[in-house]
């Protein structure tokens, strides 16, 4: 039997790197062989809770079937967001927090889903309900991606659970949630230096919605005027990139974590479904949705009932 | 807020029917409001276990979105083994324990699935996370359930779990499960006074593999033999079963609870899948395999491998 590895999404966030690594140490305590990899170089913000943590980035793998038969998904589990060979492994387990959707098992797996906003929230009830300590830098990565994923307790994705269990990592990571949180975002809206290309790939996904290839990528910054200053250029990297993936839609959510509003940035054939779906007209391809930071919750299931 | 509807797969089967009334139990002491259903009257194994443990079977619906919004499964999650409808209503969850396909979802879920052998060792496991006690009538259901997915444990989608959780059961239930479990086995093996037509509903899923329509049915039985001496009527049968649902395959497992060998017979146009998947000739339609009593693990990947 071959080492499982276990691993997030493509363009990996912080609670897909952060929950591959948390789950690879539950698992291997419990007498299982696991490798925490990712399917990217961790972000600004991720790098930034390695960092603080002393925890060192996953290996990055490109595929997986060269190495493994046996694997386990965290954090996602559609396949145009997982390794590019998925087909040609054995998927064991699936911890995540998302939809479920393009995912399909030849055999029985072990599925944990809770609607709730974070992967680390449901790694933190694994760890009790199989009775393993959680270390003050597994507790620190998972609270990190907590934070991430609530853009500090303020996207409507934040259940009470994950509040609940923030504050019991915090405790054991011996960090403020708040001050720590607050240095952790600004690390990850940190902009500078950074390509457009490498602005649209920090956080992106792809989603079917019926017969529609949909990309929503999301920029998070505290500023997002000075981003708006290079408005043409990324209208032409965004264009291209639809020509390349042959995407019927691409969405851009620029979101401001002070104000928690976001600038949406739409190109494709069918910018008419976001028209539709959030009952407003695109101008010069772009709308303020105020309240609006969550692509799980505010974005995708809107876009879904429009397109599918 | 419309009450939940819990339900299992269409011909229902004991775990099916057990587990939908199980957990809304459970749910409805944490608080909810909801209501166990079914998509066909209980067989006789099922019927036998209701009456033992004096519960009433549930009433039996064929659509669901005319009274609800909001859905649970139980132990299924493919949509064409679900309720008509199921596309018009939201399911918040799913406790299962097979191979997840042909699913999807617009918005996160509760999602329990555990490669164990049958849904009620799931709940049995939720009763204690939940702190809930379980009644003698409710433990004496989740019993059966597992005592009818293992066949008395001889399974080999049996595990450790199923075993561990049926002992748990017993004793709240007041039964010895081997003699109270081969009373229910044989209730259910009771094939006389049916038609063909109705042997061949008590237990038979349909899957999707490619894109390959395949029903697999199973008849439990303490004497083959006697089911055989019908051969030709069960093949007329099957035949405009398969024209009626525009089958490619259909695959009827016989099975003998007592010898756990499985007379498979088979008929449709890719019935080459059975000879390749199992390594064996079909001779007159029909092939014995030696050990074979489980459909989810020795039938349907076997089959998906070929066809899929």
């Amino acid at each position: 039997m071959s080492k499982k590895l276990i691993f997030g999404h493509k363009n990996p966030d912080t609670d897909t790197i952060a929950s591959a690594i948390a789950y690879s140490y539950l698992k291997n305590k419990l007498g299982e062989e696991t490798e925490a990899v990712a399917l990217g170089e961790p972000n600004g913000e991720t790098q930034f809770a390695l960092d603080y943590f002393k925890v060192s980035a996953p290996r990055v793998v490109t595929t997986v079937a060269n190495e493994t038969n046996e694997v386990i998904l965290v954090d996602h589990n559609e396949k145009q967001q997982s390794v590019s060979d998925i087909e040609e492994v054995r998927v064991r387990e699936v911890i995540d927090h998302h939809r479920i959707a393009n995912f399909e098992t030849a055999d029985p797996l072990y599925y944990r889903a809770e609607p709730v906003g974070c992967t680390a929230t449901i790694l933190n009830k694994l760890y009790k309900e199989n009775g393993v300590d959680i270390p003050k830098d597994m507790a620190g990565l998972m609270l990190s991606a907590i934070i991430s994923d609530s853009l500090l307790f303020k996207s409507p994705t934040c259940t009470e659970e994950d509040v609940t269990a923030a504050k019991e990592l915090a405790e054991i990571a011996e960090v403020d949630p708040e001050i720590y949180g607050l240095d952790m975002l600004k690390a990850g809206a940190d902009l500078s230096g950074k390509t457009i290309e490498e602005l649209l790939s920090i956080d992106s996904k792809q989603f079917e919605m019926g017969d529609n290839l949909v990309q929503v990528a999301q920029i998070n910054t505290v500023d997002p005027n000075e981003l708006l200053e290079q408005e043409s250029e990324i209208k032409q990297v965004i264009s291209s990139i639809i020509t390349d993936k042959n995407l019927n839609l691409y969405v851009l959510m620029i979101t401001n974590i002070l104000t928690n509003d976001s600038v949406i940035m739409s190109l494709g054939d069918r910018v008419d479904a976001v028209n539709q779906a959030f009952n407003v007209t695109l101008e010069n391809d772009k709308v303020t949705l105020p309240g609006v930071v969550s692509r799980k919750k505010q974005i995708v299931p809107q876009l879904t009932d429009v397109l599918a």
